[in-house]
């Protein structure tokens, strides 16, 4: 998915949002927003988003010297996320058809996300979890997925924000009859997962964690590792999670399900779905 | 009141719409964007966010060879706003305090504004403007206003947008006993109402129509024309609308009502209130 001019101002908001999770200081938050401008500017370079993203929160981590700007976010969500875990787990056994439900709940930890909104505290809106939960799919691609299932052994989840990873274990959790990999970023990004935080989230207990090699928030193929490569290419089926991963995956020769809330306009609109909308989607090869 | 950081997502953000306003060719919104960009990173040298907003819709007219983008969003919002007037003076004629009323409806015409959402379209969404209407100032310093009006003659109001100006004749109608000038500005500038807007909204019935001499969406009194700055320094209340004139009067040594629906955080903040609030607030010197 291309970048649209929309992205600019969104990648500027970004950009000062994360100057002030690094300091307090105006003048280094200025100096970030003018590197950051010039980020923007060149925006034709980058071939997709998440690529100018990474560019940009680079810059925040290079000017203010913190290499993961976003550690104590990830880990209150992390940690939020594992208070809420034993709800979900009841909230799906309440279910009939508890495959959808577990893709839901995966997707409802879609709305983790400090790209879009670093002040959303899972915990403190009241209700908020419960009311996204009970929000159905608007695309939802599940019967090609279940016929999927029936002769699948290998599954890859390419995982987004650290906290969705705790919602994303009710997922594993609900597909452990299969050999599951879940792949993280290489390095801190935004609040991205990495293998750090995919490990403090329990992912481990029903999945394989490995790096995608990538350290955009998005997979950017010609970067990833030859492990990630290789799962990414053996495996019958494919999760994406988030945003990100859309964007950078969406359109390219191959067979992915796409799990996310659609929180941006550009991708809502992509994908003929309202914004803030829910969205299981099969892409054929 | 300084320009924030926040002001410059923003500002790429209407400069973007502007773009797509007049124009739907690609590469020319590209090179608004480009040139938008290259005020955005001077911010510095404006001394109020209204003027390094003219300077971004100056770029847009520059290079669309539109001088008034906005006029055909202009129109309709004074048509709107006239079918509505009706129902306006019925809604003031029920309540027994027409003088809070009266402040209010003119407040509530500021919720027709370019600058922060060229897409509400006030007649299409239905009962938007009765739900707005109801709420009432989180600031009102009414008292000091009554007391005021026993002893002026003079009332200057600084008006804000096209269709907000029809709002405004409700509160000039009800201040009739006054002689009241109304400012606007001196050439197109995003929705902002000029000498033709203010006419065509039927403001001249109850007020005499002058320009401030400023082509900024505030009042930068500098660039204002001798007409203005002695209407400015002789009228015995000054009822300043909108935001941009908030942001280019507060703080100034001069007693000024700000009437205005709080739509931006920065300017929420500023004056203590919640994002979206209405406020009637005197400003002493």
């Amino acid at each position: 998915m291309e970048i649209f001019l929309d992205c600019l101002p969104c990648m500027l908001r970004q950009a000062l949002e994360a100057s002030r999770i690094v300091t307090d200081n105006t003048e280094l938050q200025e100096k970030i927003i003018a590197e950051a401008i010039n980020v923007i500017v060149n925006y034709k370079k980058y071939g997709y988003s998440p690529e100018m993203a990474r560019a940009v929160h680079q810059v925040v981590k290079k000017l203010s010297g913190i290499y993961d700007p976003f550690k104590k976010i990830k880990e209150r969500d992390i940690k939020t996320a594992k208070k809420v875990y034993p709800s979900l787990r009841d909230f799906l056994q309440q279910k009939r058809n508890d495959l959808y439900w577990a893709l839901k709940i995966a997707a409802t930890g879609n709305i983790i996300d400090s790209a879009i909104n670093n002040n959303v505290n899972i915990e403190e809106e009241n209700g908020y979890i419960e009311k996204e939960l009970k929000k159905e799919f608007s695309i939802c691609d599940i019967e090609i997925f279940q016929n999927k299932l029936k002769t699948s052994k290998r599954l890859l989840i390419i995982g987004d924000n650290a906290g969705e990873t705790v919602f994303d274990r009710i997922l594993a959790e609900r597909l452990s009859d299969l050999d599951i990999i879940y792949s993280v970023r290489s390095e801190p990004i935004i609040n991205d997962a990495t293998i750090e935080d995919a490990f403090a989230s329990g992912l481990n207990d029903y999945a394989k964690i490995i790096s995608s090699g990538c350290s955009a928030p998005g997979i950017i193929l010609k970067e990833c590792s030859d492990e990630f490569l290789k799962a990414f290419a053996d495996s019958d089926i494919i999760i994406s999670k988030g945003q990100g991963n859309f964007e950078s995956l969406s359109g390219i020769d191959k067979e992915v399900f796409f799990l996310l809330k659609a929180k941006c306009p550009m991708i809502s609109q992509r994908l003929h779905v309202n914004l803030n909308e829910y969205v299981f989607k099969y892409q054929y090869y």
